[in-house]
């Protein structure tokens, strides 16, 4: 038979809205998650978990308390546990994001930009 | 500060050899690799594990017993844990694979195409 590969781009068409992760494959307890960002996201930290960040298209900020690092298309980083991080994206930009099964996108933070974290497409 | 990004385009200029994974990132107990492939790969199964592979540039078949999968650029597949697999890239292609440290690329055979499972670059 043949089995079917799963398409970033055909992923990325399926939905619009800013800061709403959305699953597209899973190995073992890990999420693989496609999301568009647009403007600031809130300051909030992972506890139990390193995240990936990587951009499929556009730019994206990753500001920490810190400093920062600047991801351009067919860039990633690993964001550290524990580590208080915000995401800033000028103009839209596309990133498929890597974390444990459960991650919440605000952490331990409750805000209006906290999302759904078991919606695959 | 500014932190640097991991550009997959300038780690993938880093070395030419073939079915030979080098670390370009981790996640918790998680490695990102990048590969290039030209030719046929030894029939190989993860016990422990499922392996996610992700296409950056050319085509690449993974085959089943049971069937295969055809990945283009910007298509990404999880083989799951146990599963015989057998990839194969008629012309070079270039990968990203996510899979936990020290998984061997060759699983549970010993194989002239069996790699060092430890090298970053």
């Amino acid at each position: 038979m043949e089995y079917e590969a799963i398409n970033l781009r055909n992923k990325l068409g399926k939905f619009s809205e800013h800061w709403s992760p959305k699953i597209i494959a899973q190995m073992n307890n890990y999420h693989f998650k496609l999301a568009k960002l647009q403007g600031e996201f809130v300051w909030h930290a992972h506890q139990e978990t390193d995240e990936v960040f990587i951009v499929l298209n556009g730019k994206l900020d990753i500001l920490f308390r810190d400093g920062k690092v600047r991801l351009n298309e067919g860039e990633m980083f690993v964001v550290p546990k524990g580590v208080e991080h915000k995401p800033v994206a000028e103009t839209e930009c596309h990133i498929m994001l890597i974390e444990p099964a459960g991650t919440v996108n605000t952490g331990a933070v409750t805000s209006e930009l906290t999302a759904a974290n078991d919606v695959w497409i």
